[in-house]
């Protein structure tokens, strides 16, 4: 199943350089999730041909701009564009307020449901799960109310052997199998042995969303072993009161954050407008935590899994 | 005086190729206006090198997100690049909620004081004046309250030719001939005579822009005679119906609305997604008016004085 992570904005408040404002596109499996929406990210999605018809959760982590003003225009496009399947907005108190006095003004009406569901930023909370996939929000240390998002893989069933599958085994069976059950004899002594005939499924693979917040150690124990870390880092060492001031992060931060967490990769961005040069953020970072990428806007991480023994 | 209009954005509510949404920067004199203020308007103005230092009014057509789900996001960079003059907002009902309740959700308090001015599209009314200019709206026919801007120059004086200038000529007979008044003697009798000292100042220009609107002859009252109108030109001749249902106009009609009106010269824009080509457009307005130009992202257009003899 693929699952990855496309950037389409990088920077913080002030814009500067062509950086565009917080947005990612994640493709898990067969689901698109849209992750803060700062203002053209609509424009953003076309440029990197994601496409909207397949959109049903979009996830806004607080109400700064620079990480949901772009969420009208999106809303309004797919309008336009005839998507009629609902959309699930996910986000803090007042931003169906404040979608909703635009749709008014405008006379819309929207040819979809609009769905809102609000984020509560005191602890994890299970905002969404099909099968396969749990989306949490957990709370982040900003100055309005924030939360980071968690998307984390199901644990897939074992996976059978099937150069060893024996003629009697029944539906039953395989699904005992795949539950990790052994199969009995009528008896109920063991027939066959479950680790005779399956091996370990492909583990589930996690990744973190941490837009805006001061450094926290209370962040880690959400984010646990992640194999992917989304984490700010909106200045450099060298402001790190101006960080502490603003509930921001420096690159060091963002990169403690993810060692302290046991994450596998860490990619930062919101990127302050006063570095014109990234490379001094991953310099910084990767001191810290030596997997360390920048947010650059087009590019696509793919979370692999972490054994390659499969 | 320099008095030219930019062209930052012209593309219809949906969005393509690559074109953005409607906004455009006026310089007059020493003074900026942005008229209208699509999403992405602020990521426009630093693309072009447009210094919102000097800005003070922003004039919104109407309230479809494709012209003005830009301002919030230009407001709140103002605010973090420190911006202090008071701005003034021109624009329907319902604007400043909009604009409030953004401001209150994400906890900011400007720098500036804003200053909302309701616009009624119900007749001609001004909005501004100086003592150069005067800023009016009017209103178009849209599916929602909108109005169009006018922005007129005010009569100069009368200009002194300075090599006929008389040893005897006091401070109030040079402002007498500014004002075209003669010049008399104790008795009352002409001592001088104005045409043999003054000369016709430059004709005050005047610009027109008609964001989104249905063709309606009823507009070119208020228009008459202008140096320059933008006119939304949506569709081709072919979508005429389209035009109709959707109140907007074709190429065919804006042009024609130019020239019932007497304008000198025609810019159109707000280009339907339906067309990736341009040129079809530009040719079915000038069979209409000639003097026709594409609202190009980027161009300026300056405002040339009608006659030369200056």
């Amino acid at each position: 199943m693929s699952f990855s992570v496309k950037i389409l904005g990088s920077s913080g408040a002030a814009p500067a350089y062509d950086r565009h404002h917080s947005s990612q596109w994640l493709e898990i499996g067969k689901k698109r999730f849209l992750v803060d929406c700062g203002e053209g990210t609509q424009m953003q999605l076309q440029r990197y041909l994601c496409r909207t018809g397949k959109l049903k959760r979009i996830f806004i982590s607080h109400l700064h701009g620079d990480h949901y003003f772009g969420l009208i225009g999106l809303i309004s496009s797919m309008h336009l564009f005839r998507q009629i399947d609902e959309l699930h907005i996910y986000g803090p108190k007042g931003l169906d307020d404040i979608i909703k006095i635009q749709l008014k003004y405008s006379d819309t009406f929207l040819n979809f449901k609009l769905i809102f569901h609000e984020t509560h930023p005191d602890g994890l909370e299970l905002l969404y799960e099909d099968s396969e996939l749990s989306v949490y929000s957990f709370p982040l240390q900003h100055r309005v109310p924030c939360t980071g998002f968690l998307f984390r893989e199901k644990p897939r069933p074992r996976k059978i052997i099937k150069e060893r599958i024996q003629p009697d085994f029944s539906l039953l069976n395989l699904a005992e199998l795949k539950q990790g059950k052994d199969i009995l004899d009528e008896s109920g002594k063991i027939k066959y042995r479950n680790e005779d005939y399956t091996k370990d499924p492909m583990p589930p693979r996690s990744y973190a969303y941490c837009s805006d917040t001061k450094y926290s150690p209370e962040i880690v124990e959400y984010i646990h072993g992640v194999d992917l870390l989304y984490h700010e880092a909106t200045f450099t060492n060298e402001f790190e009161d101006r960080a502490l001031e603003t509930f921001h992060s420096t690159a060091a931060q963002a990169a403690l954050t993810a060692k302290m967490a046991g994450a596998k990769k860490l990619i930062i961005g919101h990127f302050s407008a006063r570095n014109k040069e990234l490379d001094p953020l991953l310099q910084e970072a990767r001191l810290v935590f030596p997997d360390t990428e920048l947010a650059v806007e087009g590019e696509t991480f793919e979370l692999p899994f972490s054994t390659v023994d499969f």
